[in-house]
């Protein structure tokens, strides 16, 4: 059982009576059936690439781990109605490939892709670099199979893009890591595969300029504007240094801009459009320099500078991560403000700044060079997470942009959010899960 | 009190013990609080456009009517983050005049949106014509304030566009019509303005080749297909019969479709891509004839003949109205069915059929031509519903695809959601109004 009870990221070890792979929604339901009469609590897996450690059991040992590695089968696609359903066990990136086979885009993608499944997916509200066009797993999804907590199972997996009949249950399941129950199956929406693509790299001084252009690219480019990444000349450091294959090289500047175009014009237009806004923001000096991707393998380059930051930093060795989210015009204020307050109290760390910044989410990860004095500065997690945190919560953000609560921010959550709506979230798992027996421990 | 106690189609009048209008969210907070500690209802009303009768209170005289036109003040705008945070009582209209001030695009639109209101939107999760672009009003919202059933206020009002920070609670309250708490305010998003836009006009044989079309068409323009309406030759009759004015004259043809192309590029090439499109259509026969709008003046015409038809179907004399969904790939059997049976039971009956087909969503009406027929025709309404909702029901549709549940279908509502998703939401609405004062008699 040794791998279903570890995390991805190597800091929870967990324990279970079993691990059971049902491969049929009645299969799924018979197993929680016979765990609600027994009292016994269940953990749903599905990829278990969780970041916070919410599919790994406590270590009481008296837990069911339900995996549903074995329910992937895509049971249809519809390519006029642009839907496809598929079982919660599937890989993410055998959903991508499905739906290019039958000429369309799933458009969630995240590094995780290869290993995560739809189940997790939609379990963590997925988000990854492409939701300011398509949106995190919650707007892709139009229908749920649900088994409950009793056992029974929900049929809810409706194909349709509007559909006002009652409370719109769907959205407790997403999202809510699997305290409430499990996910079979869903109909997820797919979309028109874009006709072109530009990309590039731009060198940014600050990142209030990133917002100002990030604006002005949504007006000159409106749902072209597929992504928005922003990197900090320590991130880009880091990949330069353990992953130095076969980089472009781009210039030095404090922060970067990765930004790709994609969408229904013709490709030169489409470039040539990118290339004349870019030639105005260099004369306006928004921009230091920029880099347009002369091929695919120059674009998937550019995005590998951006997708390696995170096997870069687990190589460098652990660090504190924080992945927060901010209204986009209160970004600038937060790295500010978070950056000198950090270190103002730590002078020797290291600050690692990236992320979506299209949706308002950084990551912003605290570490420190020498090995030795890191696992004293790890110590202070507690500390770091209050400065970080705190300021978040100041600016209206959020401690958990995407990767979910799990059993990491669960103390933070209590700290951060109103009593109201915490009492709110306790009388909605009463209401569904009396018995407590849904990945307990997670969230609330 | 009256023109609160009745409804937009004259199909319910109620009554009520006070109609109280309070103007900021604690005094709403107080008013709820009054209401439960003395056990009293409570109706919500927005603009009182409902028209399944969700805003009319019962009969019995003994609930309280809570009216938010004055909560109307638009409360912040953040250009560089997208968003508009507006109170519950502003008109729909206000809130696309606003954000249009500020250089942005609020793209909810519908016929009522002069007196509708953003509350009202809010809790019937309203839809309207740009839905395939943008979404519904569930989509376009990031974060609510609500004062619950106990007057506790719950400040959801968060600006962000990712927060995976628990149960996302908002989407409990939205399209809730009212039955769970009062929305006070909410945080929209925002849209860069379209630089661009192309209508046309198009005449086609079916809808099986409508929905041919919108795929070629969502294949070619991607994002930039903003609208797409079917017309067919009866509601277009209907126009032409009792709103003459000004149309343009559209060829006749059983089915129409209104297209609408809006974005980036510039308008000359949005122009000429329709241009070739349709041309090339026509050569494949796909269409019988297309007009592309010379100007914006004959697009808002041509807006109006599809805009036009419920104004046109009102003067003409009631009708039983259905606003039904369906997987796109299902319209076509659908209608082809849905008419077949309707036909063979009621012979003498017109078939009135138009709505949003890139959602599929159709408002599917019928009505007999003489009134005095008409009105026996009319007390058919428990047959015809029958016959229409049991094939969507078969086809995997929706009986409200948008105008919700109300009280007009809330015993349809219980004959096809399965038991397991009515004792689901019979849950929630125990926990969160244990005393069922809240909107009692909707939905459930
Ligand atoms: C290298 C890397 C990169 C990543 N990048 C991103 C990113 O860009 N964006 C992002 O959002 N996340 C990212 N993640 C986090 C993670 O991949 C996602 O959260 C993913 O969605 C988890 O899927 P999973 O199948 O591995 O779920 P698991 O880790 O197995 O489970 C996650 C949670 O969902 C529950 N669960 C799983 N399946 C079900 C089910 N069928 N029914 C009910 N509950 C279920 C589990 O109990 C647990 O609470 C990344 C992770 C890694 C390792
Ligand atoms: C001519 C016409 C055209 C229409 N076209 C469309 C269309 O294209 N698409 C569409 O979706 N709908 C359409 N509608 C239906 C209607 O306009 C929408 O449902 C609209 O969103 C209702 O808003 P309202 O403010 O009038 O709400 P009301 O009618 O006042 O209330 C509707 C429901 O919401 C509740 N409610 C209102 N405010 C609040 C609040 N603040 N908190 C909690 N509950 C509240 C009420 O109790 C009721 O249950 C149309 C209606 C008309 C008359």
């Amino acid at each position: 059982m040794t791998a279903y009870l570890g995390d991805w990221r190597g800091r929870y070890r967990g324990a279970a009576l079993c691990v059971v792979r049902p491969a049929t929604t009645a299969a799924v339901a018979a197993v929680v059936r016979v765990c609600a009469e027994a009292g016994v609590a269940m953990v749903p897996q599905g990829g278990n690439t969780s970041l916070c450690g919410a599919a790994t059991p406590g270590s009481d040992g008296r837990s069911v781990l339900i995996s549903l590695s074995r329910m992937r089968r895509v049971r249809a696609i519809d390519t006029l109605n642009n839907t496809i359903t598929v079982e919660a066990g599937c890989v993410l990136q055998t959903v991508q490939e499905a739906a290019a086979e039958a000429g369309r885009l799933f458009p969630l993608s995240l590094a995780a892709e290869g290993s995560c499944q739809l189940g997790g997916n939609l379990s963590t509200n997925a988000g990854g670099v492409q939701v300011l066009r398509y949106g995190n797993t919650r707007e892709l999804t139009l229908g749920l199979e649900v088994v409950l907590p009793s056992g029974e199972v929900w049929d809810g997996l409706r194909a349709l893009r509007k559909d006002n009949t009652g409370y719109d249950l769907k959205h407790l399941f997403i999202g809510a890591e699997g305290t409430l129950g499990i996910i079979t199956a869903a109909v997820l929406k797919l979309f028109p595969k874009p006709r072109s693509t530009a990309t590039a790299w731009l060198a940014i001084a600050s990142p209030a300029l990133a917002v100002r252009l990030l604006a002005e690219l949504q007006a000159q480019f409106g749902a072209s504007l597929t992504a928005c990444e922003l990197v900090s000349e320590q991130a880009l450091d880091l990949v330069r240094k353990h992953l130095p294959g076969a980089h472009p090289s781009v210039s030095a500047s404090p922060w970067h801009l990765l930004i790709e175009l994609s969408g229904s014009s013709d490709e030169a237009a489409l470039r040539e459009a990118l290339t004349s806004f870019l030639a105005a923001a260099l004369d306006q000096r928004m921009l230091g320099d920029a880099l347009l991707a002369q091929s695919i393998e120059q674009a998937r380059c550019l995005w590998a500078l951006r997708e390696n930051i995170g096997e870069a930093q687990k190589i460098e060795g652990q660090s504190i991560k924080h992945d927060v989210s901010l209204p986009i015009s209160r970004l600038p204020e937060f790295v500010e403000r978070a950056d000198r307050a950090l270190l103002l109290a730590y002078p020797e760390i290291r600050i690692v700044t990236f992320g979506h910044i299209g949706d308002g989410n950084l990551h912003y990860n605290q570490s420190t060079s020498a090995a030795g004095e890191n696992a004293a500065f790890l110590a202070a997690q507690p500390e770091v997470n209050r400065i970080v945190h705190d300021l978040v919560h100041e600016l209206g953000g959020s401690i958990s942009a995407e990767h979910g609560i799990g059993q990491l921010k669960r103390v933070e959550l209590l700290r951060y959010k109103s009593p109201v709506e915490i009492e709110m979230m306790r009388a909605i798992k009463r209401t569904l899960d009396p018995q407590g027996l849904m990945n307990p421990g997670k969230v609330l």
